[in-house]
C-alpha cells in the first residue's frame, strides 16, 4: 500500500543516477548520516528530522518524505539528525550535480518548496496558545505529508512517538499521551494494530 | 549602502524577465498582495512574512530576502500577509513559467534552501525554553538574514518593532521591551538613530 501511494511523488530521477553508489537503503529506526555539501533526496520512505538539544532533548523539526530532499545545505541547525522512520531508499548528491542537471534541479524545485511549506506549518503551530489546538493541527498537517486512505478514515503510514509528537509542538510526553487519550475518547482518532495513528472521518477533520 | 550589500545576492534574471508588467515596487510598510499560482521573486528590499492568527495578531515566520521567494503555492498557511520593510522590489511569475527557465529554476533551488534554512531555524528557536534565549537566536538568526557591517558591529538592514520580534519567538511585547532592554545594558546590543538594532562585538556574538 505504502509502495503505490508514494510512487506518485517518487522523482522523475534518469536512470543514469541510479548508481549503486549513489542510492542507500535504510530500516526503520536506522541513523542516516550526512556530509558537507551533500544533499539526501528521498525516493522512498519516510525520515524523521531531529535538532539535538544540548539537554538530550530530540525536537522534531520535519519529515522529510518522497521527493522531498534533506541534508546540512539545507539546514542552519548544528545539531541536526536525521532517522528512517521506515524502510528508506535516498540518493545522495553533490549540489553541483544537483545545479547541473534541469531534471534533478526540477525535482528539487518542488521537493523544497513542498518542505518550506512543512515548516512553515510548523511554525504556524507553535503560534497557537492552546497545546489542544497544536495538536490538532499537527496532525491535520502529519495527514498531508504521512497519510494515506484507510476504512476507517487516514492511516499514517508510519508511526511516530508520542515523545516525538509532544517536542514536534513543544510540550511533554506525559501530556501528550493525555491529550491523544482525549482525542481517542472524542473518536476524533483511533490505532491500528500496528499502533499507527488513524485520523476518522469525525466532524473537523 | 543597503543596495550595494544586497546587490551580490540579486538573483540572475534574464533581462527578458524584467517588463513592467513583472516587476513591482513597493515602499516600506506597504502591504503585498498574493495570487494563486504565482510566486514573487525578491530582487530588492525585505518582505515580512506573516501568519494573521483568529485573534487578531500577527505572527512573524519569516523573512523574505533578495533571491528569496515567497508566495501562496509556497506555503501551507490559510492567513498569510507579507509586507514590505523596506523599498523593495518584486518579480512576479507562475509557476510554469519558472519551471519553463533553467536560469530562474536554479535561483529558485538557492532561495528556497535559503528560506528552508531559515524556517528550520526558526523552528529550532521555538524550542528553547528560555526566553532570552530564544531572544538571542532570533538576533543572530536576523543578523545573516538582514545584516549589515557597521563600525560597532552589524546593524540590522531594516527595523523590526518589539512586537514583530515577539510574535517570533511567542513571546509578549511587553517581555520583548524588557529583554531587549536588558542586553542593551549588556552592551550586546545597540540602536542607530533610525533605531535599527545594531548587534555589536560582544563576546558571545
Amino acid at each position: 500500500m505504502a509502495n503505490v501511494s508514494t510512487a506518485a511523488v517518487t522523482p522523475p530521477v534518469d536512470g543514469r543516477w541510479r548508481s549503486s553508489l549513489r542510492v542507500h537503503t535504510f530500516s526503520s529506526g536506522d541513523s542516516i548520516w550526512m556530509e558537507p555539501e551533500r544533499i539526501w533526496l528521498v525516493s522512498r520512505g519516510v525520515v524523521l528530522l531531529n535538532l539535538l538539544h544540548p539537554d538530550g532533548e530530540e525536537v522534531v523539526v520535519g519529515l522529510a518524505t518522497p521527493g522531498t530532499a534533506f541534508g546540512l545545505p539545507l539546514t542552519s541547525l548544528m545539531a541536526y539528525q536525521a532517522k528512517a522512520l521506515s524502510k528508506t531508499e535516498l540518493m545522495l548528491f553533490t549540489l553541483v550535480e544537483v545545479e547541473s542537471s534541469p531534471n534533478l534541479t526540477q525535482s528539487l524545485v518542488r521537493g523544497l518548496a513542498r518542505r518550506l511549506r512543512q515548516a512553515e506549518g510548523l511554525l504556524g503551530i507553535t503560534s497557537h496558545r492552546r497545546i489542544e489546538e497544536r495538536l490538532r493541527h499537527l496532525l491535520l498537517l502529519l495527514k498531508q505529508e504521512i497519510g494515506e486512505p484507510h476504512p476507517l478514515g487516514t492511516r499514517y503510514r508510519v508511526r511516530l512517538t508520542h515523545q516525538q509528537l509532544a517536542t514536534a509542538i513543544g510540550t511533554s510526553r506525559v501530556t501528550m499521551t493525555r491529550l491523544l487519550g482525549k482525542l481517542r475518547q472524542e473518536r476524533w482518532l483511533t490505532y491500528d494494530r500496528d499502533r499507527h495513528i488513524i485520523l476518522t472521518h469525525a466532524p473537523g477533520i
